[in-house]
This record gives structure tokens, C-alpha cells and sequence, in this order.
């Protein structure tokens, strides 16, 4: 079985470093990848620092990987060596669940396989993106259309699908007024594809340090979260808020930004749990929803729809000996808006 | 101005008692009902006791009026005298503004003007339904349809409208599996309504000791919340639960009963912030909602519905002598499931 190099987290908690992962023989559904680009995703720090429950280690994180098909196994249709390949943050499902069957394989009953940190349904541990080659079986990599040139490609296979997914099912578009909470790494992907959508875009954020960038993004206002007038002059004005932040925030304060009938939706995951009174939903008969990326034909629309509207992530490429310092520079929201490993430096 | 008999809260706190109110003049587009059945809601405890801010004594509760038209003004077209029509919880709002053209009054962005305790749009005080007499602009006043005897409609005016709202809202109907959260005054009318419509209903409550009235009146399944097996074995299965009461639940083990992209909604206010972990709602693209009554228009149809289905509130008919002493029975959940104020005693 083919050793390929990569970059790992040794142990929970420490440096990432070269490393290296045995790739498994190619199956006869399989597609080999030659990585080249993956996206640094906050999910990368959670996990190789073990703080959401149990790692497995050595760890080689990344599932925002866009790379070219190197070989395909001998019953593989979906794909031809040559073509250009992303994988997101799955790479198995049973297929057989009723989840599955709804194209909502992230939400199979059986367990989805995470693209990395997980156990396959072989029994073997599963490697991401930070590392020269992927096997993943064809039902679970996606094509990346010619427009998208693949190192803005690559974060969309979780940032982008984290936000068109949730922007589609609670109908951003025309007349509608959305606003995004934080602009990062998801962030900025959600005010492009909500713009794209149609919709009228309003970046929330703690302060105005990236409004110029906001409102290049397409967002047509821009706000502090920091300043109180915020929350009165905004009071019930959105259709749609999504919440791209993992940092507490005050669930009633920004419940009162939606207008009637209107939702709010999560996608980052605060650590605590947070104070919700119920009559912040029941005045107004408001709602508030949770969204996980998307299942895999749905991440393949969000593909087409970023490659005919020409959008990619706002990306900062780094080498592999860059990962530690971008982590670093991470945490401190110092990135506009993703890093992207180039795994040529692996 | 006519002076009519009532039972009012003197003072917060204080055991209602023999009062009066004084109706307003008949007004060019004003109904004067003589007040038949008035339903005893829980909102009357909290109002009168000064639990939800400031209240304006003496106060005369009541929003959930059945009664005859006694009269009407010289413009009014809707009604009649000898009419048979409801009371809800609200007596006017501005009818301008976006909410009130899109019927749903209840959200006017001026301020619906409240069945009692609420200074309406005259600049009066509104007393509410424990009276002999009400007077009432007549857009809302509802037809209650024949089909439904009035001591039974009254408490739909309130207990109705809470539930048909959210379960037409969030698609109740053949299909679909429903949790009814607590076998009270309202949520004995979600069991009978999403009955009704069609669905699969669950009650879960506290104890079994009203699983026979549940399972007759409608539900297929009876839950004690008390038993922690309630929550493994129905892990997943609703796509809706309809949360009736005010005590304080863990949302957590409540999300885990939805099924992906489910929906739990909360009618009853529990006082305090209840604790949530945004992945509840992430898992599984989960959405936690609130509701409050519903418009006027959807009222008509829900009484309409009532009628069409032979659904009334399961009731104890009391004098007006009897009702500090309901007030009690009500505050320890001794009622099934309605106690309705016979107006002829007061």
C-alpha cells in the first residue's frame, strides 16, 4: 500500500509535522487524488487539539481538498484521471439509510465517515487533505467545474457549502434581507453566495476593521456588533440571520433583528451552551436553526453555483511548514478570509 | 355609558371579586356581545398577579369570549344582532402597517391592542371577557359556527389559535409523526387539532396519569417525560413537538427527539432562559421556534376548522364565585382540561 507524505498532529495538542499516511489499495469504486490545495478550517484547531472528545493521533487533518484524479478503480464511472477533484468533509455514508437516500448523507443514520478522525466503514482510520494523496470512494468526490481555479475552490468544499446550504433552504434571495454574523473564513463565503443569491447583505461584526472588505464582498451594509445602536436601529429587520461565530453571543439580542416570522440560523458552534428565553422566538414567531455543511449532491450544486457565478474564497496561500503560525494567526481571526496549504510544500 | 357587571383583580395579587366596567358608546363599527363563556387562561393568573409587568387595576381578565351579539353600530356589515361570535386575545391594531396587512394583527408594528389590561387606541383601558357585556370593534369579532356549541368555542379563542397556528405553520397533516409537550388547557387542543389535521400524535407528559384522556383524544402514543428511556427510545422520531408548557425543560434532550431538519416549537413561556447548546440545532438541521396566537383571519378558519372537525375544548363549566378557587386547581394542574366562566353567575 503507497506511503505518501503529509502533515500530522503527533499527539493531542501538539505542532503539526511532517509525517507521513499509507494510503489504502485502490478499490474498485475508488479515486486516488493528487492533493492540491486544502483549506485550514477552525475544525482543524478543534481537532488536533482535541476539544471536541476523543482524537485520534497521529491526526492529518484538512477536508477542504480540491486536487486532479491520479487513478480510479476499475468499476469507477463519475471520474477519469485528469479531471479536477474536490472532497469535502465526508467521504463515506451507508447509502442505504433514509437520510442517505434523501441526499442528506452528513446526516446518515448509521454515521457518516468524517474525511478525517474517523473510523471507515473498512474498520481503518480515516487522513485528510494535508497530505500529497487522497483515496476516497467516487460517490464522495466532487467535480470542480473549469471556472474555479482550484486553490479558491478548495474552502468551498466546507466553508461554502457550510453557508449555500442553509442560505438555500431558508430562502436567501431577491427582496430578501439577510445578515451574517462574523466575516471570516465562513463568514465571507456567505455574504458571497447570499450577494449572489440576490439577497440584501448586512455584515454584523464586533467591530468596522473590515468593513471596506464587507462591502467589496457584496454586503450593502455593515455594522458593529460592539455598538448598542446596532441592535435598536436594526430592531426586526431581517428575513434571515446566519451566525457563522463560535463565540457566545446574546441569542435574544439578535433574535430582535428578525423580522417577523424570520430565522435565524447557527453554523458555528459556541462551546457553551447559551441563554435562550423563549419569548425572544415566540414574540414574533421567530425561529432559530441549526445547519451542518450539506449532503454530497447539494455540495456539487453549491459548486456549480460558485463556478457560474464566479466565486471563489478570498484566500492567503501558505506552505506546510506554514500550518503552525496560520493556526496561530487563526485564532486571532488574522487571515482574510482562508488559508489554503499548498500541498506542492508537503 | 353603560355600566355592566364583571369579576376584577382589585390589586396585583388580589382574589378577584364582584366589580364593574364601564362599556365605551357604541361606535359606528362597534359590537356589543353579550358575554356568554369566558375560558380561564393561564395568561389571566400571571396578569393579575403582575408576573409579566406592570398591570393597570382594577383589571377584568378574559380572552376567550363566546357570547350572542346584543347590538350593533350603524356601519357595522359582519355582524348581526343575535350573531353567535368570539373574543380572542386582541381587540384592534392599526391595520395599516405590514403585519396587519399581511393578517397577522397580533404583530402589529404599532402594537395590537390586547383584550384587557391595554390602553387601546381611544386611550382607554380594555377589560376583558369575565363580564356580562363586552364592546368590540367588529374586525374582531369571529363567527363561531353552529356546529360548535359556545362553552366548548370559548377557550379556542386562545388555546385554539396557539396551536392550530404553529401545526398549520410547520406542516402538521397525514404523515407526519407530532410530540404534543404537556396534556394542559392548551395542549389537550394541539392533540385534537393535529388529530385532525391528520397527524401522528405523541403526548409527552409529565406522568401517565392522563394517558386515557390523551389516547382519546387522539394521540396514538403516551410518554412520561419523567422516565429517561422516553428520550433513547424516541431519539429521532418527530418531525414536530408542540411545547405547551411554561415550566423550564432541557431543550437538549427535547432536540434529540426531532428528527434531521425537525422542528420544536414552544407556545408555553417558561419564566427563566433555558440553557441551549447550538449543536442540538446543528445536528441534524434542527430548528427551535416559537408562536404566539395567530392572526385574525386564521382564527375565523381555525373556528371554522373546529366546526368542520366537531373539536371543542374538553371543559368544567364554573361560576364566577368559583373562580380564585379555579385559579388555584389551575396553578397544580387540576383541570381537564378547561375551566370555562359561565357569564350568567356574574
Amino acid at each position: 500500500m503507497p506511503i505518501v507524505p503529509a502533515y500530522a498532529a503527533p499527539a493531542a495538542g501538539a505542532l503539526l509535522e511532517p509525517s507521513s499516511v499509507e494510503l489504502r489499495e485502490l478499490g474498485a469504486h475508488d479515486v486516488l487524488i493528487d492533493v492540491r490545495f486544502t483549506g485550514l478550517c477552525h475544525t482543524d484547531i478543534h481537532l488536533t487539539r482535541d476539544e471536541w472528545g476523543p482524537g485520534m493521533y497521529p491526526m492529518v487533518p484538512g477536508h477542504e481538498i480540491a486536487g486532479i484524479v491520479a487513478a480510479v478503480g476499475s468499476e469507477v464511472t463519475a471520474h477519469q484521471v485528469g479531471d479536477r477533484v474536490g472532497v469535502g468533509c465526508l467521504v463515506d455514508s451507508c447509502g442505504e439509510c433514509e437520510r442517505c437516500l434523501a441526499g442528506q448523507e452528513q446526516q446518515c443514520l448509521r454515521g457518516a465517515t468524517d474525511t478525517y478522525n474517523a473510523i471507515g466503514r473498512d474498520g481503518r482510520v480515516t487522513y485528510g487533505g494535508y497530505a500529497k494523496q487522497v483515496v476516497v470512494t467516487e460517490a464522495f468526490v466532487l467535480r470542480i467545474p473549469d471556472a474555479l481555479p482550484l486553490d479558491v475552490a478548495a474552502p468551498l468544499l466546507c466553508a461554502g457549502i457550510t453557508t449555500y446550504s442553509p442560505l438555500q433552504r431558508w430562502n436567501a434571495g431577491p427582496g430578501k434581507k439577510v445578515a451574517v454574523v462574523g466575516l471570516g473564513g465562513v463568514g465571507h463565503m456567505a455574504v458571497k453566495i447570499a450577494h449572489a443569491m440576490g439577497a440584501e447583505i448586512t455584515v454584523l461584526s464586533q467591530t468596522l476593521g473590515k468593513r471596506e472588505d464587507g462591502l467589496r464582498l457584496g454586503a450593502a451594509d455593515y455594522r458593529a456588533t460592539s455598538d448598542a445602536a446596532t441592535f435598536t436601529e436594526l430592531a426586526g429587520r431581517f428575513d434571515l440571520i446566519l451566525s457563522t461565530v463560535s463565540a457566545p453571543i446574546d441569542l435574544g439580542a439578535y433574535l430582535g433583528l428578525l423580522h417577523a416570522e424570520g430565522t435565524m440560523v447557527m453554523v458555528g458552534i459556541p462551546d457553551e451552551p447559551l441563554p435562550l428565553h423563549a419569548f425572544s422566538l415566540i414574540a414574533g414567531n421567530r425561529a432559530l436553526a441549526g445547519s451542518m455543511i450539506g449532503g454530497i449532491a447539494e455540495t456539487q450544486e453549491m459548486l456549480d453555483f460558485c463556478a457560474e457565478h464566479g466565486l471563489g474564497a478570498e484566500i492567503e496561500t501558505v506552505a506546510a511548514t506554514d500550518i503552525n503560525d496560520s493556526y496561530t494567526r487563526m485564532l486571532r481571526s488574522d487571515v482574510r478570509y482562508r488559508f489554503v496549504l499548498d500541498a506542492s510544500t508537503i
